[in-house]
């Protein structure tokens, strides 16, 4: 009932996508119960080394004999200023003394050239694996890529957050669009906005990238239960990607904390910041955003920002202090909850069935 | 097919809300075209004064037996601090220069006394025009109202922009509950949340609101058309409030560069904006927003910086000048048509019907 272009394309059962979150979430558990239950389970391979993401793609062939996905980031120029990385990393420090970390003099900031290479070899992995379906965020990949990728038959993906995106996505030769409403947890995934621009319900965007591209569109944000699907079908989607939802589920990676947080979370708790990447994302409110937010605008761009906070960010995980921690979350928090991914998958579907 | 508490509670054929837009938009033909049409049209009568008020009542009277409603801004604690005042107001100087018009010395600006009197007024006239249908944004009216309105026989409705603020409008025992999605246009009319906090997407807002209330839920914000009702409904509401639609209407009263300028716009053209009032509200930007950006966190209280700014969106219209209009609008003008009401209604109830 609920076959589409999509379920086709990606070879599922259901029209429901995991949404590739980056930073541990996406477990091989998390991603083969995604893709066992009939949906589609996706890495969020961003932050991932080639071999990491190498080694992840073997082990969830072990443990499903469906499709699965993989997400990249599509390296975008920044610039690295001293001045700017030096004053930045100086305000994390009353931030590290809290956690009883010392200041961190010489953080590793990668190059430019760096995520380039970087992310050629990520492609190199996921062909060499046969990977079947690529997701790209925060920007599109070049037209030599794109043809690469289809010669060895990848249906490929883009992230839009507003209607120009969605319809440069389209004209790149990507097979599928992800729109990203404003109600999305984590990173904004688009490319001609950064962040506040960007800021569009899915109640208004995806009727309107419906009506602008012929790909199939997928809604992504605040999307929790069988409501939203039927929701995100009648404004014209084929499909749905689903991240908070899938962040508290007993399989995923995410730290307990961060699920608890969310658990507990009210809709008016999250925010858009960019204090602890350089890039807009929504989390729930923590002291870490509060106490960053005056310099919020001066911050050095992502991945810059990213590499500073990294030794908090893992510090915060390991001491279970959820102050500094990133607790990227969407606007549904109260709809979230504690259970296996089939069991989601599965009320999902028995509540769409009775469109 | 589309009957329930909604359609049963305000007498309505179909259940599509024309929103209160205040500021001229909700002409006595509008109001009384969506009455006509088997909706419930509203007037948005926040700056009137009783006497406007009491002509426009008796006006639709004549013009539609259908029941109509009217909306009122609960008066809300303000401080007006002359030092404030007087350098926000030179502000503006700059701008009235290049619309040609004198620099006002001597703003007149209401006191908090006055906006009461005025709500007692306002309150007065549609009990003695007995106006079956009320609806409150900014803040909840006392309990001494609520049940002397209720002893009229009138059906309330309140305005939240987060589940804490639908509760507090269920507790109150208010009839309906209106959640205006972070895609609305025009101000934010919450009272727990000013604004940004409160700017939560209907993909989120709906379900959770729905979850925590027993009145029903009406749905606001970015809905144009039939996709945006039968997507409400499947996320929890029972009918739509919809201001752009028919703000680019034939009947409405909106400004024609207005209504052009929504109909030329794109989905990533608006912006949340307290430049023009001093409460934050959703519209499409232009210079005025962009040249007030810089200072907007330091401007005076709502409705003080409206008074201030008045003369400016005043000498704007008349000059058809468009840099210096509020151009309130929803994240939806890619769907706005220029059409009369009826067209509008029919068109959404025929798709509708094929849910």
């Amino acid at each position: 009932m609920l076959k589409n272009k999509v379920t086709e394309l990606l070879k599922i059962e259901h029209p429901i996508i995991q949404a590739p979150m980056a930073g541990g979430v996406t477990t091989s558990e998390l991603v083969s119960a995604v893709s066992n239950a009939g949906g589609l389970g996706m890495i969020g391979a961003g932050y991932m080394t080639p071999l990491q993401l190498q080694e992840q793609i073997s082990e969830i062939k072990k443990l499903t004999p469906h499709s699965f996905g993989v997400n990249l980031f599509v390296p975008t120029k920044f610039h690295t200023k001293e001045n700017e990385v030096k004053s930045a990393n100086q305000l994390l420090n009353p931030i590290r003394e809290k956690l009883n970390i010392p200041p961190n003099e010489h953080v590793e900031i990668p190059s430019f050239t760096d995520t380039i290479k970087k992310f050629d070899e990520q492609i190199n992995v996921i062909i060499e694996e046969k990977v079947s379906i690529c997701s790209f965020t925060f920007g599109l990949p070049s037209k030599e890529l794109i043809s690469k990728l289809k010669q060895h038959q990848m249906v490929l993906m883009g992230t839009a957050t507003s209607v120009k995106e969605a319809i440069e996505i389209e004209k790149s030769g990507l097979d599928l669009v992800v729109v990203q409403g404003s109600e999305a947890g984590g990173h904004r995934g688009g490319f001609i906005h950064n962040g506040h621009k960007g800021l569009i319900g899915l109640m208004s965007l995806i009727p309107q990238v419906a009506d602008n591209v012929k790909i199939p569109v997928i809604a992504a944000g605040g999307i929790m239960d069988g409501r939203g699907l039927k929701a995100s079908i009648c404004l014209g989607a084929q499909a749905v990607q689903m991240g908070t939802a899938f962040l508290t589920c007993i399989e995923s990676g995410a730290h307990p904390i961060h699920k608890k947080s969310i658990l507990n979370a009210s809709d008016d708790e999250t925010v858009v910041t960019r204090t602890f990447s350089g890039k807009w994302a929504r989390g729930l409110i923590n002291p870490f955003i509060e106490n960053m937010k005056e310099h919020e605008k001066n911050l050095p761009e992502f991945p810059v920002q990213n590499s500073l906070t990294q030794d908090i960010r893992k510090a915060s995980n390991s001491q279970n202090n959820k102050d500094f921690m990133s607790l990227w979350s969407g606007q549904s928090p109260r709809l979230a909850k504690n259970q296996s991914v089939a069991n989601l998958i599965e009320s999902i579907i028995s509540e769409v069935k009775h469109i």
